[in-house]
């Protein structure tokens, strides 16, 4: 992305870039029919339950002012704004553990002022929205989210990594309460005896423990080998709201005697009790705050405008990673200065704002990911099977399912090619047809076993549409309605959810994935090689890998300590802003270039040989930014950088695929099939019908992925 | 094995066997050091949990005659004695739950009796484990244990899974216990108030469920991808009674308020406390029982013979499957010999008798089989790596190693010849071998890596000796001494073993693989075939395969249902053994016969071409039942049945390697490597130092693999 900060100029271009799809996002939603379902619901559940728990967590600290009530609002209403006028459709919105953190301090302030009080609380509230609706405005006018190529994967990575931990001690501290009086309650009532508190504890942990290990198997269940298709895939889609459900009916069962304040259930007021809409009428209150406190407001705003300002661009970012592929550009410019709104609309009606959350974010890019494959593969068997009965080729068969394929891309505006077509045919499958016969002899199952190889044919794309988060939104906005039903959810199922959370945001962050490869023993570490695996596995050095994690794990820790700090704590995104210099500064004295460039490509060191061709150098930064880095590179440079090996694609869950297998063959250095068949590249050849051509379509993505195969493998091969 | 009935013959012919190696019983035992230890803790723990817990069943049901002390020093005792003058030493033998439901009807038929009663039981006992004694000494002499062949797959499978089924039962009752007052305690005490009751039982959720889910984990640790190696291997080797310490020391936690009696642990009196010794002495009381009672027990002396008859048979054959290449006879005569003499000696010194259980016996063969995969694994590793270090090329290094697995095999003088030799090298290495240059070029690791490949040259085998037996034996005697210590552990940790204990016995079981096979969706039913295998999933019509599981899952149902009714429930075995006509007269005119000796090949139906030639036949047959039938058949019937083609191998857990995609290329019909390159077969040739000799010593082990190879994989391949 250009580092320009001419105003209006970042908002502008995402303005353009987006109205292109706009019309797009709708109906690519629709397209998909019920299934989006899947998805939404996955994130409505990833969405709302933290917000509730954070709504609590207010609800203590604010003495009663802010309750679930008001963060659900301000989620949901937020979240339809986004996903209707909003810039980047995959960003979730929610209320998020840093302005639970501000607002508790901010209140700690007030209340003890004689001139504000809790009475005039929300009104000041309101004027710190204001302020930092102002900065946010400035940041995103002037340009200021053009610094997020700066943020590279080791600040984004970081950022993920501590939210993680921030949920998992949320999970870990809440299941150790279960065990003592909670602080509002009447510590004398039954349920609070030494011995049902010790029930209460030990209920909590199985069904704490019981939500977590279902909720991690369910969403593998498209895996499993047991139950009919569309029960696994049922279960993978909705398993995690399903189990929700089942460990709440779980803790029905004890009856009798046991209490019934055991297990303990969520804690909220319903939105229709009296008292619950005083906050609503806040802009009443606004002016009756002295003037003195509206100038102070200005200190607090600038700490929450800093943190939305990263908070945000780094949630976006996480949900736009390059091994997504995504063909629809980004909108950081655009979307905070929406972001500005929505922060002064919330603190006018006196909820606490929203900002882009992590990890729902990337689960919502991840889910849709999932999505995608699915309906390319429904399509794609579709037309192998159809193929297959008027007897084509395997040559015919691959052309028709390229045309498929092809025919699912949306045929975008602002997009010069289509970005990458479907992946070639397994070499085995080539050489078992030629082998049963001449390559135009019809296939049959024994040789194309659909079910089984289109997995290894598609890339990896996500669903880019609006409806998912319209959907989850207003599913958000509904649980104020639903708030009875909510509360039969016991806060030991939603610490287990909380756990669930961290952990499935571990996968495909690659800090997390290095600091496994350094427990990882030596003896082991082809295993890794066998699977999908980043670029720098195998260029950098072991011992560069371990240092460069070391530092980052460390820096990651420092940053979890200063969360625990009581004040301060809120300071912790300016530690990590402050890895974008280090990372810019220090870290390339310590650190090679090039394993620099594999373990954490910065673009700004990404085009060195173009940068004093400025206008080549613009034209391209602009296109980069689109998210889809690889295909615009390599007609400039080819293999200049890591990144043209890159294969560390986020785990489509829904593949029945083998792809260490096929992977094995194209990276492993031990062995590749090329080294012992040269009759293959011959066949290759005949299933070629472009003269020099090597698959179906002479893409730019296609050669890529022929060269890559290439370019790695066996070095005997040429 | 023959079915004649000669006196003593059997016994004759076991005891000329098992003297032949039984020396090497020994010297095998010490050679493996101190790694012996791995199996021995690990059955001493499955051997040692289940007795404690029978015996505390005893004691409430005989009012305290008979407590945990008396079954420990049957099982102790028969242990040491069978181990040392036992014949099939990988039995291992233990008071059953059989014995126990035995036992408790006799006590409810004499206790009241007025001139029996409680203080004449264990007297009257002693005249029902002298008549049994007496009819096992007859069946053994009589040669009835020739019918052992009669007992196929289907019956001792069956076994198996109805004992899994017991264990599962105690463990689910056991749980919900744990939410009871139990019936011996004092229910007016502390921790029986509602609350306390409720703490117990869902603390015991935690740990029976920790227990059960670390030790399955455990068990896998060495393909575990963190860690070392060394903590890895001491993990799977040590993880079930390391977790039994960390669940017992997880149950010391809660502390303060929580009353000592949570969670509820083993209870069992010290050997040193009063009246623990009163039994020992009851020879001197057999005379003071009536004599029509010495004659009414000849009544139950009859069921427990049938009893016993069975089921130490049926634990032997499964602990010498075929899977598992033994090649030590089998001794099921003189075995059966040795059980009347031990419950002779049980029966006069008042403690209830042993016998071999199941799942501990083939759990016993398994964890020798890693072991021997280990011990064989180490010394290749070293031979591979001194041999590449002389620089040899791959047709050396292969020669060299198949030479060190010849040194490790055991000269045994009973055999004519060793039963296989070291695998195959796998394809795809000397294709890479012969891509690198020429074949007599020095090797290294890039072409043949140790760590990786010598798992897959290792055929299954077992560490067959005494030693693992005694001491697991000499350690369930030492518990005795351990009581104290063995009563902190908690009954809940009790309940999660008896799980582990139900589903470790699984893997292996066909019948258990194919209930599993109905619930496979049809799309994945390939995956199936790319694992480890047997070969009725590619021969047998699924419908066939489905029908004979409804079939058998309907009769285990049965047999279960059976061990619920009071009183008749001990007769279950007899329904087992109704097994042996049905499956001889009825099962062959329900099912094809071909499709029969896939599913549960009988030993009488296996050589049919042969029954003429008497001579022959009895030659075979007395070589065919030393339990390693492939070899000695392949000389005479070449794939004339499916056993030829038997893959299904029992998992060694040790494995670092990845049989799949070996297996797939060999068994496979879609893909074989041989499809596509016929310079294979020449590379073959040229690595074949004889001529006309396929590998590198012409065994008929090795010559079979070759034909192994041959006769699946591609039809196009000829």
């Amino acid at each position: 992305m250009e580092e320009t900060f001419v105003p209006f100029r970042g908002i502008r271009n995402d303005l353009r870039g987006r109205l292109l799809c706009y019309k797009q996002d709708w109906a690519g939603g629709f397209r998909a029919g019920i299934r989006i379902l899947a998805p939404t619901t996955y994130i409505f559940f990833a969405s709302a339950i933290p917000v509730i728990s954070f709504g609590e967590q207010l609800e203590r600290n604010t003495d009663g002012l802010i309750t679930a009530v008001q963060t659900l609002a301000s989620t949901a209403l937020c979240g339809i704004i986004h996903s209707i006028v909003g810039g980047q459709p995959l960003l979730i919105l929610g209320v998020a553990e840093p302005t639970v953190l501000m607002y508790t301090f901010m209140f700690n302030f007030a209340k003890d002022r004689s001139d504000l009080g809790p009475k005039l609380f929300l009104a000041w509230a309101g004027w710190v929205c204001v302020w930092t609706a102002l900065l946010l405005f400035l940041l995103s006018i002037l340009g200021a989210c053009s610094i997020i190529s700066r943020f590279t994967r080791v600040a984004g990575e970081l950022f993920g990594l501590l939210i993680a931990m921030l949920f998992m001690q949320q999970a870990i501290k809440g299941l150790v309460d279960e065990f003592r009086i909670p602080q509002r309650e009447d510590s004398s009532a039954l349920e609070f005896v030494p011995s049902w508190r010790f029930s209460n504890g030990t209920f909590a942990l199985v069904l704490s423990f019981g939500l977590l290990i279902t909720a991690l198997r369910s969403r593998k269940a498209r895996s499993w080998r047991y139950g009919t298709g569309w029960l696994r895939g049922f279960i993978a889609d909705y398993g995690v709201p399903l189990m929700i459900l089942v460990w709440t009916g779980v803790s029905y069962i004890p009856s009798g005697s046991v209490p019934k304040g055991i297990p303990r259930r969520l804690f909220s007021p319903n939105p229709w009790s009296p008292g619950a809409y005083e906050n609503w009428t806040v802009i009443k209150e606004m002016l009756h705050v002295p003037f003195l406190y509206i100038l102070g407001a200005f200190i607090p705003a600038t700490m929450i405008a800093v943190l939305y300002f990263f908070d945000h661009s780094v949630a976006s970012q996480l949900a736009q990673q390059k091994e997504f592929n995504l063909q629809k550009p980004p909108s950081f410019h655009y979307d905070l200065l929406l972001l500005g709104f929505l922060t002064l609309l919330c603190g006018l009606i006196g909820i606490p704002p929203s900002n882009g959350v992590i990890p729902q974010s990337p689960m919502h890019t991840k889910s849709l990911a999932t999505l995608k494959h699915q309906l390319l593969r429904n399509r794609l068997v579709a037309t192998a099977r159809q193929s297959m009965n008027q007897n084509s080729s395997l040559a015919q068969l691959y052309g028709s399912m390229q045309e498929a394929y092809q025919q699912m891309q949306t045929p975008l505006i602002y997009q010069e090619q289509s970005a990458q077509g479907l992946r070639e045919l397994k070499e085995s499958t080539i050489q078992l047809a030629s082998s049963m016969g001449s390559i135009d002899a019809p296939v049959d199952e024994s040789i194309f076993d659909v079910e089984k190889e289109i997995d290894d044919l598609l890339p990896v794309e996500v669903k880019e549409q609006r409806l998912s988060n319209l959907l989850q939104a207003m599913m958000v906005g509904g649980c104020v309605a639903a708030m009875p039903f909510l509360k039969k959810i016991p806060t030991s199922v939603l610490w287990g959810f909380f756990a669930f959370m961290a952990i499935e945001s571990l996968p495909g962050n690659q800090f997390w994935e290095r600091i496994l490869l350094l427990f990882t023993a030596p003896s082991r570490r082809y295993k890794v090689l066998e699977e999908y695996h980043a670029t720098f596995v195998e260029t950098v050095p072991f011992t560069t890998i371990t240092t460069f994690t070391l530092f980052q794990t460390v820096y990651l820790l420092v940053c979890f300590g200063i969360t625990w700090i009581p004040i301060a704590g809120v300071l912790f995104p300016l530690m990590i802003m402050l890895l974008v210099p280090v990372r810019q500064y220090i870290l390339p004295k310590l650190f090679k270039g090039a394993h620099l460039t594999d373990l954490d490509a910065a673009e700004y060191e990404e085009l060195p040989a173009l940068q004093f061709n400025l206008t080549s150098e613009i034209d391209i930064g602009a296109r980069r930014s689109y998210a889809e880095p690889a295909e615009i590179l390599d007609e400039v440079v080819t293999r200049s950088r890591g990144e043209v090996k890159h294969i560390n694609s986020p785990k489509v869950t829904s593949s029945t695929s083998t792809p260490g297998s096929n992977i094995r063959g194209l990276h492993s250095p031990r062995l590749s099939e090329k080294a012992y068949s040269p009759r293959l590249n011959e066949l290759r050849q005949e299933l070629s019908p472009q003269p020099g051509g090597r698959g179906y379509s002479p893409r730019v993505g296609e050669i890529r992925t022929s060269k890559l195969g290439e370019s790695s493998g066996d070095p005997g091969s040429k």
